[in-house]
């Protein structure tokens, strides 16, 4: 089934906030924590909710590679996160499913690049596209240690690069410390 | 950008209830009549919401055919509609997207087979899974004459007995008539 997820900005939650950039359009408002549950939290200056869903674009072998390593969120070394919402354009979402398969798989590798990076980064797809009323499509969380922070810099500069993001429209970078 | 669709059944709106079948599962609570809007009617006895969408499964040529025939709703000789709540199984949703789309079209004919069917029957495609709280995966409306209504019981028949309904838990047919 699909499962709520609920990013509420503010002054409340888990994670601090260390850094937001935004990547392409217009930034968030700024806050020092971010939350993240499946409610929002009380007294936030923003709230971006969505749900985990069925995978879109991924074929079965490409499947099978996932499914042998699995996302674990929560892991103790941890302790940095990435909470990057992105909308992507109307010409995006007017393709036929082949054709936004292949800028994203054949020409981008976006897939394949995220396996790449399986065992250092977790991470979370939060589609929100098809709540009414939201202004992001999707909301990726990632997790990862410390000293792989420079591993995930490489795989969102590769994506960056693709093909498949020249329908990105709006894309914020927010990076997490856990608070202690 | 996603268009919310709600469908209130109650004692308002511009369709009565004709006849309705539990095809898989449970039926829906009796009512008179159905209201299509982008908000819920007041005192409604069930509320089903959702909103239309991209295109998950449909290839570029098979797009160029449905874009040549774009369905039209509200013709005025469509006084006949059909509001046909689905739920599919958590098997379905496991599967990779070459997975369900070969069942979807290459084995099923799906896209195929409403296509032959795009003259006579118009029709919107809610999409539901994805909010939170939903019990059905998808609302299929569609729009007919009354003459034409045994063409669309033959599509729907073509339908049911593909593979692809062997994933289907949950089916209930709401025939409706424009009232007076």
């Amino acid at each position: 089934m699909p499962d709520p997820i609920v990013f509420s900005g503010g002054t409340a939650g888990a994670w601090s906030v260390a850094d937001v950039t935004a990547v392409s359009g217009a930034s968030l408002a700024s806050v020092a924590r971010v939350d993240k549950g499946a409610r929002p939290a009380a007294a936030a200056t923003w709230i971006l909710s969505g749900v985990t869903s069925n995978l879109r674009y991924t074929n079965s072998t490409e499947k099978r590679v996932l499914d042998a390593a699995p996302s674990v969120l929560g892991r103790p070394a941890a302790t940095r996160a990435a909470l990057i919402p992105i909308t992507k354009s109307a010409a995006w979402w007017a393709l036929a499913q082949d054709e936004r398969r292949a800028v994203l798989e054949e020409q981008s590798r976006h897939i394949a690049i995220g396996s790449e990076y399986l065992a250092v980064v977790s991470r979370q797809l939060v589609h929100c596209r098809d709540q009414p009323g939201a202004v992001f499509d999707f909301l990726t969380w990632f997790e990862f240690a410390p000293a792989d922070e420079a591993l995930f810099d490489e795989l969102l500069a590769k994506l960056r690069t693709s093909p498949e993001w020249q329908f990105v429209e709006r894309e914020v970078d927010i990076r997490l410390e856990k608070a202690l």
